[in-house]
């Protein structure tokens, strides 16, 4: 018999138990599967004494993860700890100079540090792995980096935070307003000890960073991703988009354009009837583009104790079948600084604001987007039963316009003295 | 640098030149993710006079395949002839037995040989890939073999065979007979030559007998595969099912119960609004799912030129990465002699039949239901405006019930002598 893959393995949290289970239950499948015994030989977790779902009885106890992933009794370093920097970012570095491979679910983590970590896990001739990192239970870095390899992608696209679907999905379908979902959400345990990486899309962000690196080959940059959370989607808008058959999503979006990478985690508009439109709650999605295969939709669970440890055991049974893959798929002294883009591509907007019931208040507004070189490609007035004045909400779908000219013209909407409040754009993305 | 991976090219229709144009117009690409080049040496096809969209001229030329898998200058044997016999089996068998990896994208002669091909390939040491054979460019095996490689698997589900899915699709969308929608889409090329490949299951039914080997670790079985075509799919069904909620798929399911291993390619009733329903058109969806992941869903281009390579250049990116997985995912000979079990797992069913307007017809039905154990969940009587009689047309959704249940119930269903017609039992998959 060859000799067992040790597994030393830091955070006892949701995922680590998962990946004990997994370990422990289906010993003969890992084995079978990869012609070698898989086990776990240690552990590390903060507190020893805590209640946990699993007998770790028989592994070795480090309450330092650094101190773990030196031992001489373990080949693969898994951290499933989280955090971007402190112990999780020590014990990785430290397993590194030790020799072992990595497996991580830290998706803050890579996003911050993946490119310094890519050339000393290199260097080093060790592997660093995140399947877990990305979309939870779906294969996806696989699928990039492996199943669509021999294409050159066009477009990542994905909804890769499970929270924030809920609460759009919720809100659409409740009717309820954004405050009062986020508040559910929270009391149920679906969101961040700070629900700013939830809600702000900090989280998904630190996703889209990484599949961006793999995608175009380009460093890992997540503070070019343009970042924007759905705290301010109002049910109002869901409604609107709704009617003119759409829904509004947290959507992450990579491409490479003449301009530079593209990075955005954005509320969009996608077409209801589109996959990104029915997906529902809080399962992720992610939409690969290749200039070969065409479309590839992957849809899965995003997170959650058997996902996540399926995808953190992937990577492990991939480290012992033998299969050896750069961190972002390939060298990372080849990985390029891309020029960051902010939102180059065009692409139809969705409007809404309130003319105050004024002669040529519409005209007034036509006017400034036809000075910025937007048309119009639906004009609906919305009808307010009961409203106390006759203000009008008037709805706009544009043809296909420069993100700098939807900037431009929404800056010059306020000087028409015609809105009440102020206008929303929101960017329909073409799935 | 690092000797290039040389591939020899059996087979110059759609897919062949597909893999030409890649390997030509990305080799930048593919030597940076591979860290080595990846390039063409010889290609094989009947005729060499042919007009092919590509430039051929730098390769040697075979006309005898088996030639071709034998060459000292090939190190990967690619073939994207066809057929489950003849030509394409004694090339695949000569390049093992020559020491060549293989690269296939032949769904029958897997499924009618991949356990002797495997135990070949592996005798010899060498490689059999074929995620071109299954479900064109989405990267199925990989995400089974490697993906889900720490999940046992539950169920495997798909429609594999875009041409069935656009005939049943627009017959749907436009209500028109089966006869006329596969007489439209012979004349627009989407059938096989024997069209019976298509619409009688058996290209998906392949299909599906390779994924339950990798699924469940058995000897690939494809006469164990319940086959059903759809030319039995009728409009008046595909209404009916509509209005319940409901659409008609070929839908593959591989499922290992207690009683052995199912598969079954045959229509199926699915939800509306399940990622399977929405399916329209030539697209191909996957379902996989595991005990810890949960259900994984891949959607994308089930054929064609770019697709299609797009799969075998991924095989061939795996080997020049030097990823070296047994052809089942795990040596093949471990894999199991499954039990075949017919349809074993209980499920809904729907049921049309017209009944004589006599007293008791109906009573005379639900008897025979009731005495096989079938209970009813719903029941419609359906009016024809304008019929030329008082026979009913009634619809039935069952409970779950028994396949040899239903099958027993509508044997029965004759001899009660209110029926006109024959009686339709579909299943109703549960997604």
């Amino acid at each position: 018999m060859v000799a067992p893959l040790r597994l030393g393995l830091a955070g006892l949290g949701t995922v680590g138990i998962g990946v004990v289970k997994i370990v422990q239950t289906h010993a003969d499948l890992l084995a079978m599967r990869t012609g070698r015994p898989v086990v776990i030989t240690a552990v590390s977790a903060r507190d020893r004494t805590k209640n946990r779902d699993a007998d770790l009885s028989g592994y070795a106890w480090e309450t330092d993860p650094v101190a773990l992933a030196q031992r001489d009794d373990v080949d693969v370093f898994i951290e499933v700890m989280g955090g971007h920097d402190g112990p999780a970012k020590a014990a990785t570095e430290a397993a590194i100079a030790a020799g072992k491979d990595v497996v991580s679910a830290n998706k803050a983590l890579l996003a911050h540090h993946g490119q310094a970590l890519a050339e000393a896990a290199e260097a080093a001739g060790r592997l660093i792995r995140f399947e877990a990192a990305v979309a939870g239970g779906i294969p996806v870095i696989k699928a990039l980096t492996e199943g669509l390899s021999a294409n050159r992608i066009k477009r990542v696209m994905g909804v890769m935070n499970g929270s924030c679907n809920y609460i759009l999905t919720r809100m659409q379908s409740e009717g309820l307003p954004y405050a009062v979902v986020f508040e559910e959400a929270r009391q149920l345990g679906y969101l961040e000890a700070d629900p700013n990486l939830d809600v702000g899309g900090i989280d998904a962000g630190h996703k889209l960073s990484l599949l961006a690196a793999i995608a175009f080959g380009t460093k890992v940059n997540f503070d070019a991703v343009e970042l924007e959370g759905i705290g301010a989607v109002s049910i109002d808008d869901i409604r609107h988009a709704d009617q003119m058959g759409y829904r509004i999503k947290l959507l992450g979006v990579a491409q490479m354009s003449g301009r530079g990478l593209e990075q955005r985690m954005t509320p969009c508009l996608v077409p209801k009837k589109s996959p990104l439109g029915q997906l529902q709650g809080g399962t992720n999605m992610v939409v690969l583009e290749g200039d070969s295969v065409g479309q590839i939709v992957l849809r899965g669970p995003g997170a959650g104790e058997g996902p996540t440890a399926s995808a953190v055991m992937a990577d492990v049974m991939d480290i012992a079948r033998g299969l050896r893959l750069p961190t972002f798929g390939q060298p990372a002294a080849t990985l390029a600084d891309a020029v960051p883009a902010r939102s180059a591509t065009p692409a139809p907007y969705y409007m809404r604001m309130t003319l105050l019931d004024k002669p040529g208040a519409l005209a007034k507004i036509a006017t400034c987007l036809g000075e910025a070189g937007i048309s119009i490609d639906q004009m609906r007035q919305i009808n307010q039963p009961g409203a106390e004045d006759d203000n009008a909400v008037v709805l706009f779908v544009t043809h296909k316009a420069a993100p700098a000219d939807v900037a431009h013209a929404m800056g010059r909407f306020g000087a028409t003295g015609v809105l009440i409040g102020d206008p929303v754009a929101i960017r329909i993305e073409e799935v």
